[in-house]
């Protein structure tokens, strides 16, 4: 065997940690070192041998890290930390502004070029494994309509929309998609409508003592752009009950494309992901796709990449010779 | 838009014909001719301004086509055609048989890289979609279990084996998976047992006249290799009701990885495919890999491929640019 894949991970919150639970499943890498903008010793990693370094030692350790796993959040993290690494290191992040992506793309595909690296930018679930069935499926059934149905999971940008109403304490808001549309569009049937109309919004709230609950319930349910044109269900519960049953992260969703050939024959293909730990998942896909950058490196093939241009084989640890006698 | 991509279809049965209807789908392609072993006068294709030409004629077409798609069947046509055209143009095929895989790659591989061309070779829907989940799912998943059901649907090889069953004088024969099994996995239970526990088997029979029914029961169920370790049923109707009911060729599958990650979080990853028709689907997987060969071919990447060396955007008409702004 060949020697591991030397990974490194930039920022240690849910995706970070996921990050590393991963390594330790992957067969072919190594974890070299944490790196957090926090305080490195007030960090707590699973596996207590691995190097925990404030991000600023990053720089130092070009030669020992293959590919760096870029583990902060869309909003400003991102932006900022992959362009940066991207001169530095093979990278891969979970970049999911969906409108802002051309942006991003540009801003890391400079300096990687630059430098000679390779950047696999929004890896994960979607963008990532949902947008690689959207692209397959209707390039397969060129003729049809493609269906993207999120949940049953929580929603962190909602959860954060909630807490901050006033009254609120605390809370957490779910994604739920209508089981009757996707009953539908299996059916091979094409119902009317929006992702408002085949989504409902559920949020668990705790409040402060003495709020005006009906007040927080309007506020929920006309929150523009979050809530207003969603079908959302309320319910108020106390600090224990959040903890106990709302700490998980669960989520998931349905990619179904609904397509006809020939003289109308329906054709269904749906891939579908149920997760009862949404970070985890999604930093064992940026893992996975470690592998792919550390290749396409490796053949010279530099720059900014997604997950439309790595073939499937390059993110397996198997050789090409075992993926066609043992998995084709 | 750049010119078109001419395609040649060998073979006009099923599969052959399921292109013809697949390429007229395809905003960038168009179909050249059709080639076939048969007197070209009497094969009706669809579009009455196709060629059809014999298949002796095929080399004479290496400037005017660039992708053929081998239309023919696993067991002795494309052992020998493709291998044939690979030195001539740039191919696609489905050939299925897995266990011989490696044998018919090879045999492929050396032909067209002496001839500069690039063939991609058993693509469709099992080996072919399902092989592309096995190897995805796995990669994000290392710890745990993959499933693949098939049905339901009506298996070709089946069908002629109870065909050939003395007294038989037709008949079909669907594979149709385990409901309960599925639900189990989906679950996140990793239920014992092999694919034969998974599967059950049912056929319909027209019998000859005065023939003995039971004597035909009995000779499929225990029939070695097809039916012997299934739960078999046989069902014994009419011409007329085996025309009526089970002239279509539905079929269908699922790929269920079933893995944990971090502290025994369940993560399950579905694929599923629901076919009205089979060869039309199959067929429509093989137009939009001939858009892969030929861009491959392109960049000047010659010899046998498979799906897993094809990125998903090589299989779309969109522009990188469209995909990375309108799908990721």
């Amino acid at each position: 065997m060949e020697n591991k894949i030397k990974i490194g991970i930039v920022g240690y919150g849910n995706l970070g940690r996921g990050a590393e639970a991963s390594i330790m499943q992957q067969p072919d890498m190594e974890l070299v070192a944490v790196f957090t903008r926090r305080n490195p010793e007030c960090v707590q990693v699973l596996n207590s041998n691995v190097k925990v370094l404030h991000i600023e030692e990053a720089v130092n350790y070009t030669e020992d890290i293959d590919v760096m796993l870029i583990c902060g959040g869309s909003a400003t993290d991102l932006p900022e930390q992959v362009p940066h690494f991207a001169n530095l290191f093979n990278t891969v992040d979970s970049f999911d502004t969906h409108a802002k992506i051309p942006e991003f793309f540009a801003s890391v595909d400079k300096p990687a070029k630059e430098s000679g690296k390779t950047s696999i930018i929004s890896v994960g679930w979607d963008p990532g494994m949902f947008s690689i069935n959207r692209v397959l499926s209707e390039a397969l059934l060129p003729v049809g309509e493609t269906y993207t149905f999120w949940g049953k999971g929580l929603s962190q940008g909602h959860s954060d929309a909630v807490r901050r109403v006033e009254g609120v304490k605390n809370g957490v808001q779910y994604t739920i998609p209508s089981e009757k549309v996707i009953e539908q569009v299996r059916n091979g049937e094409h119902p009317a409508g929006s992702k408002t109309d085949r989504h409902v919004r559920e949020c668990y709230i705790v409040a402060e003592e003495g709020a005006d609950q009906e007040k927080i319930e309007h506020t929920i349910k006309t929150m523009p752009n979050y809530f207003d044109e969603y079908e959302t269900t309320v319910h108020f519960i106390s600090e224990q009950e959040l903890k106990s049953d709302h700490s998980a992260m669960p989520h998931g969703g349905f990619v179904i494309r609904s397509g006809q050939t020939g003289e109308g024959n329906n054709q269904i293909i749906e891939y579908s992901l149920k997760l009862d730990s949404n970070p985890e998942f999604t930093a064992s896909v940026l893992t996975a796709y470690a592998r792919a950058a550390y290749r396409l490196n490796k053949e010279g093939q530099t720059g900014a990449k997604t997950v439309y241009d790595v073939a499937p084989g390059y993110i397996s640890p198997k050789s090409a010779e075992e993926l066609r006698r043992d998995y084709l």
